[in-house]
C-alpha cells in the first residue's frame, strides 16, 4: 500500500505494533526524558521488535529536534523499527511546503510521519476556529506533500470516536480528506479515553466496512479500559495499534505496550513480534522504567513482579504439580516468573539466562549460581536492583564464578583499593557553594591521597578518584559518565531512606551500567562508581588475554 | 428472588455492587490488614453505597473469625451494605451441618454467605480429587443448609470461563447444582484472569440465555482487562459485579472498584450508588489506600490525582473555554478535579488556571502574572519543574503578587535566615560512613548554630536545621516531610549535571511539595526544605489572621 519505500515493520506490512512512548508517553506527569534518555529508549523498543517508533514532535520541541538530529547523524541504529515524526497539518490559509512545522517534519529525516488533526466537529469549530472544509485541506495539502516527498504518512483522527457519535460524516470526511491525498492507516484516536470495549468495537466495525480503510486505534486509559479497547480494535478490524511501554501517558494514560502485546500475542495468538522477541517482554519493560526514573508497577500484567506470584496457601502443591491450571499462561512465554514458594529454580533458572545473555556459561557451576542467587536475593532484600545494572551483574556473577573455582574474587574486582574518602560541602555566608572530595586508595603498589572540587559531592568525589587512578591507569581516561539515576527507596519515612544510583558509563566500545546502594547518597554513588571502573577492568583483561592468545 | 430477609442493596435488589477487597483484596502481596483496618474499610465501603461487602473467610484465617465477631459484637453498623462470609462447601463424603468450616458461617452471623466451588471439570478431577457429582453433592447440600439456617447464599463459580470453554455441561451443572439448592446469584469468575472482553461478553450471554439464572461476574487482571470485562458482562446480562477498592487483589488484582462504578455510573448512566454518592469516589479511593499503606496510584482511572491532569502548553486557553471538550466526564462527578501542570510552554493562561485552582485571584494582578511567567520560565529553562511543586509555585506567585503591590515579598519568606552550612561526609579506613551537618541561622534575632548526624547529607542537614529552629519556632515541629524524590537532569555530561529533589511535606491539615534545583543534591535539597518551611510559615500567618479578624 504503501508510495514509498515501506519503512518497516519486522513481520512485514500485515500489523503494525506502533508505540508513541516517546511522544505520548513522554505527556505523563513527571516523565522528563534528556536526549539521551530518549535514544536509549528508542534502542530498547527496536530490541523488542515493535514496527514503528515515534521519536517526538520535531519543530516543536527543542529536545525532540534534537532527538532526530542524533538519530540520523548515526546514534540510533535500528534493526526492526522505523522511526517516525510526529508533527499537525499546515496552518489555517497557507501552504504546506512554506509551513515551517511541516518542513520541521522533513527536515527530521524520518522516513514515516504521523500527522494529527481533528476529527470532531466540535473542536473543529472550537478550539480549531475553523471549519471543516479548510480543516480537511489542511489535512490533505499536508498529506500530498510528505507523500511527494517520499514520506509514508499515517493520520491520528484525534477526537474520533466522540466526534464520530456527535457528527459521523464530519468525522469520516476528515479520514477521507487524509487517504485520497495518500495516506496509509487512519487512525482513530480515543483522545479524552471515555470509551468501553463494545461500543468501542462497534465503531471500528462500521468505519471498516463504510470506508474500506486500513484503520488503526489509539486508546488513553481514562476508563481503565485502554488495553481492553485496543484489543477490541483489533479483533474488529484494525490493523495498527499505537501504545505506550507501561502505559505512560498524559491524565491516566495510554494503552500499555505490553499488555497488549501479550494479550495479542499469547491470548489471540498473532504473531505480532519477530519469532523469539516476546521473551524480552518482561525485561524492556522494567528498563524503560529506569529510564523514565519511575518505579516498575508490580501489579502490571504479564510484566509486573507480582503478576504471576501466589500466596500459595492449601493449594502449594496443586500448584507445583499443575502450574497450569493455576496461570493463564505460561509466564516464562513473556520472559517472567512464578514465584511461588519463593523458589530456588526460579531465581536460578533467570541467573541461567541472564548469564547465557551476558556471554557467561554458567551451566558447569552449579555452585556460582547457588552463590549468585544468595548474593542477588540478600542484596535485593537490601534495596538493590540489578534489572537495569547488567554490569554490576556480570561483576558479581564471575566473582561466584570465580569463588567456585577457587580463583582469586579480583577478576571482577576494582583496580584499586580505598583507603577512605571525605567528601565536605559548604554553603558560604556569600552564597557560594563548594563541594570538594579528598580520596585516599592504593594502586600498583602506590598510596595516593587527591583532592578535587566538584559542582556536587558526586561530581568532587568521582574528579577526585580520576585524579588519584589516571597517572597510574590511563585507560581509565577512556570511561566517560553517561548518566546518572537515583532512586529514594522510602516507606512514608522521609530523608531517613535508603538511597539507589544507577550509573551509566562508557568507552569507545560500549555501555554499561552499574548500582550502589546506602543510606547516604554520597555512599551509593561511590559504589556504583567503583563498580564502574570494575568493570572496564575487567574487559581491560579480557581483551589483553584475546590479544595475547 | 431471595427466600430469606433481603440482605439489602441500598437501591433494592436488582444491581450489586459486591465489594471483596477484605478478601480476594488481602491476597494482595504486601497488604495484611489488622481486624481494626478490616472495620474501618467495611465502615468507608458502606459510606460509598454499596450493596455487598464481602469481609472474609471465617474459620479458616483467625483475623477473619474475629472481624466478624467484632462486627456482629456491635461494632460495625452498616447502613447501606449487607455484610458477607466466604467460605467453601462441606468436604467429600461428609455433611454440611457436621461441617466445621460450613459452622464457622452460620457462627460469622453474616446475613449472606458466598460458597466458592469448583467449576473447571480439570479443576474438579486434578486438584479436588473427585468427581463431578460429587463435586455438584457437595455444593447442593451446602447451600440448602445454609438456607434453611436462614441466609442468602452465592455461588463463586470458580475458573469458570476456562471451565466452559473446556467441558461447558460441566461447568453449568456446578451453577445448576447450587441454584436448585436455593442460591441466587452464579458469579463467573475469571479466577486466572486470561479472559479478553469480547469473548467473555459472549459467554456470558450464553449463559444467561441458556439457565435464566441472575449471574454475577468477578474478574482478575492478568490482561489487563478486568475492569472491561466487568463491564462487558455486565452490559451482557451479569447484575451483580464483584471488584475489590483500587484493584487490590492477587497476582496482577481484581476489578478496581472505582473504575468499574464509575464506568457504570457515568458512561452507561446506571445508577450503581445510592444519590450524591459518586462525588466520594476518590475520597474513599484514597483512604482505602491509606489503610492498605500503599501509595494511591496517581494514574488510576477516574480517582487519580493525575487523571484529569493536562500538560496546558499551547492548549491552555482551549482548555479554559471548553474543559468538557477534553475530560470524558466533569471530574467534580466523582470528587476529582482538574488540574493544570505548569510546564515548559507554560503561558498566562495556564498560571491563571493554576492560582485560581490554589485559592489565588490574579485577575486584578496582570504585572503578578507577567512576573511569575516570566520567573517559572526562567527557573524552568534552568531544570526547575512546577508540574508537582504546588507548595513552590504558591509561594512564587505571592511573592510576585507582592511585589506587584509593593509590599514586602517576605509575606512568602522562609521564617529564618541563612549564614551558612556545611556538611561532612567521612567514610573511613574502618569503612563506616558518617554524614555530619552544621548550620548557622538568624531565626528571631538570635543566631543559632547546630549540628547533627543523619544517615545521609540532606538527613544531616534537615536535622541541624529543626535543632537550630525548633527552639525559636516550636510550630515548625509539626512539619513532618513525607517523601523525598530526587531527579538528575543530565545530557550525556555524568555527574556534572543538575540535581532537582522534590520534597513533600505534611502537617495535621494537609501536604505539599515544594522544589529545588542545583548542580549539587545537597544544596537542591536545602532550597526545597527552606521552601516547605516557608510554606507552613505562610499557612500558619493566614491561620493567625484568620483568627484576628
Amino acid at each position: 500500500m504503501s508510495r514509498t519505500s515501506p519503512a518497516g515493520t519486522p513481520l512485514g506490512d500485515a500489523f503494525h505494533v506502533y508505540d508513541t512512548t516517546l511522544r505520548d508517553g513522554a505527556q505523563r506527569e513527571g516523565i522528563s526524558y534528556s536526549v539521551t534518555d530518549k535514544l536509549a529508549v528508542a534502542r530498547l523498543l527496536d530490541s523488542l521488535g515493535v514496527g514503528f517508533i515515534e521519536g517526538g514532535w520535531p519543530g516543536a520541541l527543542p529536545k525532540d529536534t534534537e532527538f532526530f538530529h542524533r538519530a540520523a547523524a548515526g546514534e540510533l541504529e535500528l534493526r526492526h523499527a522505523a522511526l517516525v515524526a510526529f508533527g499537525s497539518t499546515r496552518r489555517a490559509g497557507g501552504t504546506a511546503a512554506d509551513d515551517e512545522q511541516v518542513r520541521a517534519l522533513l527536515d527530521s529525516r524520518a522516513p514515516v510521519v504521523t500527522l494529527v488533526a481533528k476529527s470532531d466537529r466540535r473542536h473543529i469549530e472550537r478550539a480549531l476556529r475553523t471549519d471543516v472544509a479548510e480543516n480537511c485541506a489542511m489535512i490533505a495539502d499536508t498529506v500530498r506533500f510528505l507523500v511527494g516527498e517520499g514520506r509514508r504518512v499515517f493520520l491520528d483522527a484525534e477526537h474520533f470516536f466522540d466526534g464520530f457519535a456527535y457528527d459521523p460524516d464530519t468525522s469520516l470526511r476528515v479520514l477521507e480528506s487524509a487517504m485520497d491525498a495518500g495516506a496509509d492507516v487512519s487512525v482513530l484516536c480515543d483522545t479524552n479515553g471515555g470509551q468501553l470495549p463494545t461500543q468501542l468495537a462497534e465503531t471500528v466495525t462500521e468505519v471498516v466496512a463504510r470506508t474500506g480503510y486500513r484503520v488503526g486505534i489509539h486508546c488513553q486509559d481514562d476508563t481503565s479500559c485502554a488495553v481492553a479497547n485496543t484489543v477490541a480494535a483489533a479483533q474488529a478490524g484494525a490493523t495498527h495499534v499505537q501504545c505506550t511501554a507501561n502505559g505512560y501517558g498524559e491524565r491516566a494514560g495510554n494503552a500499555d505496550l505490553f499488555a497488549v502485546v501479550g494479550n495479542l500475542a499469547t491470548r489471540l495468538d498473532m504473531p505480532v513480534l519477530p519469532e523469539g522477541k516476546l521473551t524480552e517482554l518482561t525485561h524492556v519493560s522494567h528498563a524503560l522504567a529506569e529510564i523514565a526514573n519511575l518505579a516498575p508497577d508490580t501489579h502490571q500484567a504479564y510484566v509486573g513482579a507480582s503478576t504471576f506470584a501466589h500466596k500459595a496457601g492449601l493449594h502449594a502443591s496443586a500448584i507445583k504439580v499443575d502450574p497450569e491450571l493455576y496461570n493463564h499462561i505460561d509466564p516464562a512465554r513473556v520472559g517472567n516468573s512464578m514465584r511461588v514458594l519463593v523458589t530456588e529454580m526460579a531465581g536460578r533458572a533467570s541467573l541461567e539466562l541472564k548469564g547465557a545473555e551476558l556471554g557467561l556459561d554458567l551451566s558447569d557451576s552449579p555452585e556460582a549460581v547457588t552463590g549468585a542467587v544468595r548474593r542477588v536475593k540478600e542484596l535485593e532484600s537490601r534495596g538493590w536492583s540489578f534489572e537495569a545494572a547488567d554490569g554490576s551483574l556480570e561483576l558479581l556473577l564471575r566473582r561466584e564464578m570465580a569463588a567456585a573455582k577457587g580463583e582469586p574474587s579480583d577478576v571482577a574486582g576494582a583496580p584499586f583499593e580505598l583507603e577512605s574518602h571525605r567528601v565536605v560541602l559548604d554553603r558560604r555566608p556569600d552564597g557560594e557553594v563548594v563541594s570538594e572530595a579528598t580520596v585516599k586508595v592504593h594502586v600498583n603498589g602506590h598510596r595516593v591521597i587527591a583532592t578535587a572540587e566538584g559542582n556536587g559531592p558526586v561530581n568532587a568525589l568521582d574528579a577526585a578518584l580520576r585524579q588519584a587512578l589516571v597517572p597510574h591507569l590511563p585507560w581509565l581516561d577512556e570511561v566517560e559518565l553517561a548518566d546518572y539515576k537515583v532512586r529514594i527507596l522510602t516507606d512514608a519515612s522521609g530523608t531517613d531512606a535508603v538511597t539507589r544510583v544507577l550509573v551509566d558509563s562508557r568507552d569507545d566500545e560500549q555501555e554499561w551500567t552499574t548500582v550502589g546502594v546506602h543510606g547516604s547518597i554520597v555512599e551509593a554513588s561511590w559504589l556504583a562508581l567503583r563498580d564502574a571502573l570494575a568493570f572496564k577492568a575487567m574487559r581491560r583483561r579480557e581483551s589483553v588475554v584475546v590479544a595475547a592468545s
